[in-house]
């Protein structure tokens, strides 16, 4: 089967771009010194190719992630990179077999964590964004708090998620040693071994981390297009053309198909006017007929995989190149499928 | 159990307003003078609501729609108000048992739906939006070529999707009558029982069509919600605060949960700051403390209910009101969900 033949609207990986992106990345951060997030691509396959490398940790954003791994056999060292105090979803975590580590940046995490029966954590501490985490200052008292209730403290967790996008290199490496001399601070006052941050952005520049939590180096994205990076944008969603006249071409990849947060979607050679449900208005280049097929590039990949069932690696980038393999996105949602099928 | 304790993000849909909405739209436009979206709700339990007052026909935007609709019992006239040229899925329609009509305007489309079997269509005219459809003067000569083809013609469709969100009524039905003429002039060139058009925005306001394709006002949107409707906002999603401090809160819905197109959700009393995957930063009037629930209103709907996999139905629009019941969002993605399940 071509890229082409696919049913649309589906969601296209380009084997070799995501071949050279995995060992890149495994090159320059090998073994433990990556911790992959799986956030960006949802995937227990992608996940798998990861671990077929060297790493065997990973991050994820959700418990049901987490459980998703445990369950693929990838449950040899996994850290929830976020806060939660849902019991039954941290207890499934605990019983699920796996090593888990949950990030905590509060006595309420604390607690749920340990009533959970949750063993491990790392102290989340805030390095410049305002989400989650604790001041510097705050991180030693909270590890002392989480020992208290039982809990083995590996360290500390903070991502520079202010840093990771800014275009220039400088500046870039500027605000992440900032960052770091903040977590370094903490992990002074925390202890242990595990000093995890980064991402894509920061791979190569943040040089505190033991760990980097990259996920998009594998997929990329357009805002990380932008910088310096030896990533390669390896996604995109074939459409069909479903309407053609002489103003303007439409193609079924709409808004249920695409991450929006980031604007409209990107067709080479077009210019893109806008996106309904299941549409996609465009000025193509060169005229299109109805029954012919688009690449759609999106402008954010992660919720753009959220919203598809499968993944397709293709031999190219490319309409007239083989699928050679259907990875289906198996850790979206937040529901235990068992739990999200009943009635 | 409480919308309180539900897991988050979770979508939780006010049954008060729901069942007023429906009701309001069922006296309305009675019968088979609307023809229900589904593409909103994406939900057949949803969709037994509407057929339950009178509404035997619907409206769907993707095959995949409809072969849910047909499999749920509601296939007595199902209408793709959407082109397709995909040959398995017109095919599956086609042998489904339901009566299926789809949207032409294209000798491409048409030689798909005869090839498929499929045996009605509606000629898909383009009233003013830049999307699908044949000019109001293309539409006889089409009808032809569909009837040559073996197809059953039973009338026109148009969606004056310009005019329905225009917030000035007088604007809005100015642009509908004109609208409208166009629609008029191809139905009296193609000929057949069906002008098919309008939406929640038209639904007292296009007196054209025979009946009207409204989905949204089940359970409305931000952007219909400026407009002088009598339905009200049924939607939320609950989400569970997972870190606060003195300047800000974090809440787990992010763009994962939230279709994001329209920009940031509302928090009642709150400032939203930003949407991460599976966060939403934002200022609370009042502070909220780790574990406590908000609700969050998404920015548009429809794309926010295709990341969730089931709504849950409260007696109220309130953190401590009963869930009473759980409705599968069982018509999302594309695929029929046995070809989906293939590893």
């Amino acid at each position: 089967m071509l890229v082409a033949d696919l049913p649309t609207p589906a969601l296209v990986i380009d084997r070799g771009a995501l071949t050279r992106n995995l060992d890149t990345m495994s090159a320059a951060r090998p073994g433990a010194r990556l911790r992959p997030h799986v956030k960006a691509h949802k995937c227990t396959a992608l996940a798998h190719e990861q671990a077929r490398r060297g790493h065997g940790g990973f991050t994820g954003a959700t418990p049901r992630e987490l459980l998703g791994l445990a369950r693929a056999g990838l449950g040899d060292d996994l850290l929830l990179a976020n806060q939660s105090v849902d019991h039954e979803r941290l207890r499934a975590l605990a019983t699920s077999g796996a090593r888990i580590t949950v990030a905590v940046d509060s006595e309420a995490t604390i607690d749920a964590a340990a009533r959970a029966g949750i063993g491990e954590v790392l102290v989340d501490v805030n390095v410049g964004m305002p989400r989650c985490g604790v001041s510097p200052e705050e991180a030693g008292p909270l590890a002392d708090l989480a020992r208290g209730r039982g809990l083995a403290v590996r360290g500390v967790m903070g991502y520079e998620g202010h840093a990771v996008l800014v275009p220039d290199r400088a500046e870039r490496t500027k605000l992440t040693a900032d960052a770091m001399a903040s977590l370094v601070r903490a992990h002074d006052a925390v202890g242990g071994d595990v000093v995890s941050s980064g991402g894509t952005g920061t791979y190569d520049i943040n040089d505190a981390a033991t760990e980097i939590q990259a996920g998009s180096y594998a997929l990329m994205d357009t805002a990380y297009a932008e910088l310096d990076l030896p990533f390669e944008y390896a996604l995109a969603v074939v459409a069909t053309v479903i309407h053609a006249n002489a103003k303007w071409t439409v193609a079924d990849c709409g808004l249920k198909a695409l991450g929006m947060d980031h604007g409209n979607p990107a067709i080479a050679g077009a210019r893109v006017l806008f996106c309904s449900d299941e549409h996609v208005t465009f000025t193509p280049g060169t005229p299109l007929a109805v029954g012919e097929r688009v690449l759609v590039r999106p402008a954010h990949v992660d919720p753009t995989i959220a919203y598809h069932d499968a993944m397709h690696l293709a031999d190219g980038p490319h309409l007239d190149a083989d699928v050679v393999d259907r990875w289906a996105v198996d850790l979206r949602g937040w529901n235990d499928p068992g739990i999200a099928s009943r009635p």
